[in-house]
Parts: structure tokens; sequence; C-alpha cells
């Protein structure tokens, strides 16, 4: 049996919690699979007087990463500390810098510096496995680089952000209205603390970030991804999505196609019945479209102790295995600079928006929609309150830019009362 | 760049046509995931002059796999042939004798033979690897190998015979009886040459048996799966089973519990919002419990060209990279002898039958229901034709020893006409 394979883990939070429990747990498991030991030689953290759910004896301590990164009885650094600046960026090039490879968590670091880290990590003849970044326990990393390695991939898509699913599911099944889900979901403990990284979709879009650009091997490129939160979305939205037996999801959705990487992290209307449209609460799920295999659709926790820690020990036993799949599936140094659609593609959208109640308004909007080249497929007024008129619209297919030409034009009939949702509906 | 992956392929029939197709259209999309070429370098198949979708001239030509299996000029032997016994035997034990890898789409084979297969291939420092053998282009068997590799797996589950799931929602959606969908399934050319190997469950059999032996660790052991087919379903059972918010899936179950290693592959009752129980057409699911991961659920299509030919070309990417998982997932020396259940864990059952119509029929079957140490939870005479009163049962939890004890009663009151179907339900 070959050596042990020796890891630093950088971070004790819950996932790094998670990882020491397996490998404390599941020794004898991991080095049936793995054809060797795998141990954990040293452990940091900000504070080591904090009490933890595990013991933490047999490992050396190190209060700072970076020291932890370089140290000789290392041959893996796990970074599950997060941040995509700071002590997470600076460990992690110090553990490239000194040889070793590196196991992470951390989506937001590899979606603002994933090509530069890669590179790096290649000129060391070392990897950046990050499983546990992408949809929690799901492996769909693996699934893309190595299962579905013979296909094209004509697209990635997916619900990636479980606190956004849960938000949505549960406003529809209890009737709740945005704010009051938020509010639960806080005090649940299921947001960041800055919330935007998750109702603002940047958590989710970091994700599809990382999936585009292992699907159609081109370098990461989180500015391109089009992001759009699940803040405006009413309870009407939700009502009026199932009354046409549709579901709303922050939907992320990567495609190559003749213009160039489409990227978009946005809230659609789904199927009610697709597998998408079924997924309840904080699950996560991802579908890959191949152009051999057709589609194959994952499914599973999104997040927590045990999902992640068992996607990063996953990473971990490839490593004791010997495999390196370059980081992004295919050498850092042949990734293409993306060139990024100028518009996304086409689709029917849904419209809802307040109107003030006078003869005529709605025979201004639907004349904006004309002049923006939009045809109507449904339009509807659906009761009133006081001066108010909510009128909800089905379109054709139209891009995006045409919809915020019709959204531009809507503002200057001066009928409007607050601001018009624009959702797309994705035929999944 | 590393020399060139040589590949051998012996079939030529609609995976092996599939297989040839992805080699010629993305060479070099695999040559990049690869870091190498992959060619093919010689073919065999029974019949030469046969024609065929793709352009063989660019390699040399068997008529016998088994030196096709043994030529100098072949890395990884690719098995499409079929059959348990015979060429596709012969030839997988001449390449293993050669020193080459095996990929193979054969379940039978290797439900059969995987034990003698893996531990020959082993002591030649090679693998067997069987992606396109277990539900189609799903990675699968990647995902329990390698992606959950860090995880004591609890349960493995899954609908993975396309033909049969056709047949029950096919069943239910046109209200057709099973006879008339069988045919309309033998004329879509969806059943195989012998079609008990679909219906009568055994070629999900084969692929629920490597999968118990990849999750637990044990030799593969076909013999000891529970085996039962879809043939006894009637329309009746699936329109029952509807109203009570179930589905009937041909459904494989491995766990490993205290009592030892439980395989089936039966008919079972799930509910019908489950991801299984909304599993429409030839769409193969496979559910994989882990301690850590929780729930993880795959989807996709179970057979066909493209699916299949994918996950050969996977298995055949990742011996490109160097990857070798051992056959099973660890070394086949150190895989147990599985001890098997005797009986198989409790659940509630649906048991239907017909009963004369005469008083006292129905206290009878109450009685040795009874007897037999099952409670009963619902029950029910639901209209009858003629003489014949046709009754649906729903058990509280019982065994399936109870079960089969209780049928036996059944028959000995000389109140039944016919045979009684009794189906497991199962709390996915």
């Amino acid at each position: 049996m070959a050596a042990p394979l020796r890891l630093g883990l950088a971070g004790l939070g819950t996932v790094g919690i998670g990882v020491v429990q397996i490998v404390q747990k599941h020794a004898a498991l991991i080095a049936a699979r793995s054809g060797r030991e795998v141990v954990i030689s040293a452990v940091s953290a900000r504070d080591r007087s904090k009490n933890r759910d595990a013991d933490l004896s047999g490992f050396a301590w190190e209060t700072d990463p970076v020291a932890l990164a370089r140290r000789e009885d290392v041959d893996v650094f796990i970074e599950v500390m997060g941040g995509h600046e700071g002590a997470a960026k600076d460990a992690t090039e110090a553990a490239i810098a000194a040889g070793k490879d590196v196991v992470t968590a951390n989506k937001a670091l590899l979606a603002h510096h994933g090509q530069e880290l890669a590179l790096a990590a290649e000129a060391k003849g070392r990897v950046i496995r990050f499983e546990a970044a992408v949809a929690g326990g799901i492996p769909v990393i693996k699934a893309l680089t190595e299962g579905l390695a013979a296909n094209s991939i004509t697209r990635v898509m997916g619900v990636m952000n479980g606190t956004c699913n849960y938000i949505l599911t549960r406003m529809q099944d209890a009737g709740l209205p945005y704010d009051h889900v938020f509010e639960e979901a806080r005090q649940l403990g299921y947001l960041e603390a800055d919330p935007n990284l998750d109702v603002g979709g940047i958590d989710a879009g970091h994700k599809l970030a990382l999936l585009a650009s292992i699907a159609f091997g081109t370098q990461v490129s989180f500015g391109a991804v089009e992001l759009e939160g699940i803040g405006k979305i009413l309870i009407d939205d939700i009502r009026h999505a199932a009354d046409m037996d549709y579901r709303i999801k922050l939907l992320g959705v990567a495609r190559m196609t003749g213009r160039g990487l489409e990227q978009r992290m946005t809230p659609c209307l789904v199927p009610a019945q697709s597998p998408l449209g079924q997924l309840q609460g904080g699950t996560n799920m991802v579908v890959l479209d191949g152009d051999s295999v057709g589609q194959i659709v994952l499914r599973g926790p999104g997040a927590g102790m045990g999902p992640t820690a068992s996607a990063v020990m996953g990473d971990v036993v490839d490593l004791a295995r010997g495999f390196r799949v370059p980081t992004f599936g295919v050498p850092a140094t042949t990734l293409a600079a993306p060139v990024a659609a100028a518009v996304a593609s086409a689709a029917p959208w849904y419209l809802r928006m307040t109107l003030v109640d006078k003869p005529g308004a709605l025979a201004k909007i639907a004349t904006a929609l004309g002049e923006a080249g939009i045809s109507i497929d449904r339009m509807r007024q659906y009761g009133h309150a006081d001066a108010y008129a909510p009128v909800l619209i089905v379109t054709h297919k139209a891009t995006r830019d045409d919809v915020n030409d019709a959204l531009a034009r809507f503002g200057a009939t001066g009928v409007l009362v607050g601001e018009p949702v624009a959702l797309r509906i994705e035929e999944v």
C-alpha cells in the first residue's frame, strides 16, 4: 500500500468539522477504496479555543492558513474557509506554490480567480478540485468532466441555490409573501451573512460560471453571467405561474450558441411537471444535455455539513488514487477566452405590471409591445383595487433586449404604477 | 502528449457503431480532455459485409473477437457483443490474459462471472469498466465508486429497465392491458430477443447485483436477487395504486441489513409524487443513499445507441487519463462473500385477488391473514362480475415470508379464483 495521503485542513466551520468526522469515522472504508490511508496532518482556524464537535487532538494546529498550506507534512490543502480574497486566496496560492493539490468548497474564489489559480497549479503539475463548490453533495463536476467526457455538452441548467428554492417553494406552499419567507429563512440560518449572495443570485451565478467553464472549455467568466435575484417575485407571480401550470425557479442556464456563450442566472418559469418544476425546498438539481447521452438529471442536497464534506472527501479519494483531472476538465492553458453572447436566445416571457385604471392604458402597453417587436400570446387584466389595474401578459418568443426595449417604452407611456416584472419562460 | 490509446472494438451492433461515431466525431474533444489521442485499431463482428452506419475502412478487421482481444495494437478491449457465455466471455478472458483493460456494456457477463473476471484483471494490473452496463448513459457507477467514495452507502434503489417502465406507464396513461402494451413494445423493438430478460426482471436484476457489489463491497451475487417480473400486473392494479396515490414500478432495492444483504427486483408501489413515481417511459432512475451525502437521485436514458456509447467512451476517457478504479470499487481480492438476508425487511403490502362470491369468503381471507400474523390496514370488495368478487387489501408491515404464508393459506380456503397478486409498498 502506498504511503498515506496527508491533508491540511484550513477552516473548522461546519464543513471542516464534517471533513474531520468522515476521515475519522470512515478511515478503513476510505483506505480500502483509495488503496492508501488518508490522514489529517494539521488544521487551522481563527479561534483554537472554540468548542467543536470533533476530536482535533491528533492534528497539528496552525493559526495561519498560509503556514498550514506550506507544511511539509501536507500533500493536499483543503480550503473550507470561504471568501474570495484575503486568507482563503493567500493560503490557496501558497499551497499551490508549495506544490500541493488543492480541494476547495469555495465557489467565489474560483469564480473570480479560477483561471490564474488553475494555471499556477498546472505549472506545478497539481490540480484544484472543487466538487463541493457546486451543488453540494451532487457529483456534478465528476459527471461533466469524466462520465460525460465523450460528449459535446449542449446545455447546463439547474437550480443551484437551495435557499432561493426554499423561499420560492415556501411562498407557493404556504401562500406567504416574499418578505415573510425571507425573514423565516434568515431565522432558520439559511441565508449567507450577506443575503444578496443568495437571493441576488450571486452564489448560484458563481456555480454556473464554474460549470460553464468545464462544459464548454472556456475560461471562467463570472462577470458575463446575466444575474437577477428573486427579490421582485410576488406571491401573485407564483400564483399566476401555477395557474398556467408553471413554477418559478431561480434557474441557471449556460449554452454555447452561434453567437457565443450564454450564461444566465435569473428567475424563470418552468413547466410544473418537469423535474425542475417539481423540485421542492432546499434541494438542488442540475440538468446536463450532451450530444450523445441526451439529458441527465442530477438531484441532491445542495448544502449542509454532510453533503458538502462528502463532496470534499470524494475529491480527496480521487487524489489518493492518483487521479488528477485538470482543474476545469482540460489544461487551463487551452481554455478559450469566452466570447459572451451579446443577447441571450429568445423565449416567451411572462410580464406582470400594474397600470393606472384609465381608458386606453392597456392599449398603450399593447402598442409599446408592438413597437418593441414583441407579439402577445395572452393578455389579461385580473381584477383591480382602487385606481390600479394589475395586468398579466404572456408574449411569444422575444429576446431580453426586446423585452428591455418594451419595458422602457412602458415607462414612457405614463400608465405604469411601480416596476413591471419580466420573467423568462424556459421550456426545459 | 502520451502515445494514443488504442481500442479494439468487438461488436458492431447499435452500441458498437455508436462508439465508432463518437471516436470519429469527437477525436479532438476527447484528446483535449484525455490528454492523448484515442483511436480504434481494429474491430470485429460476425458479418463483415453488413451495411453499417459508419466508415470502418481505417480499422483492421478480425472475424474472431478472441483474436481481436489479443492484438498487439490494442490497449483497451471494448466488448459490446452481449451474451454471458460463449464469444463475449472467451474474448473478455483473452483480453485480460493478454493484459488489456476491458470496457464492457455486458451486465449479464459480469452478473454471472464478475468476480472471476475482476480477479483475473487485477492479477494483471488491469480493470474492467462497465458504466454502460448499468442504467445506460447515467454515470452511476462513477458516482458510487468515486463521487460518493467517502460515504457508507445505506441503500441503492432504482428503475433500471426502461422497457418495463415504458410498459407500466403506457398501461397507466392509455388504460391499456398488459398484453396489448407488451405487443406494442415488441413491435417498437423495445424488447430483448428473450422478452423475459426485460419483463421477468432479469436484466434489471443483473444491474442491481452489480450496483450492490460496488455499494457494499461484496462479491456479485445475482443468484441472491429476489426476482419478480411485471407479467401479473393488471390494469386494475395500476388503477388501484393510482387511487391510493401510488405508481407501480419494477423497482430494484439493495440494502445491507443486520441480517445480511437484501437484494430485490420486484414490482412495487411507490408514492406518485416521489421522483421514482414520476418517472415516465423508458427513462431510468437510480437513487443512492449515503451516510454523509444523504440522497442523490440520478435520472437519464437507460438504453439506446448514444447514451450507451457515451458511457462506454466515458470509461475509455478514464483509461486514457490513466485512471483505474478497481472493477468493483475495491480490490476484488477484498470483496466479501455476501451473506444474503434470509428475509427482506418488512413493508406494507398491496394484495389483490378474486374470490368466489359466496357468504363468508372475505372472512376466510381475513382469517388467513390473521393466522399469518398480518394485520389489515384497508380491505374492500370493489364491485363484482358474475359469481366473482374482486378484493383489494392493504396490509400493515409484513415480511415477504409472512405474505407467502398468507398466500398459501388463501389457497387452502378454496374461495380464491385465479392467482392473487402481492406487491410491496416501498416508502421511498
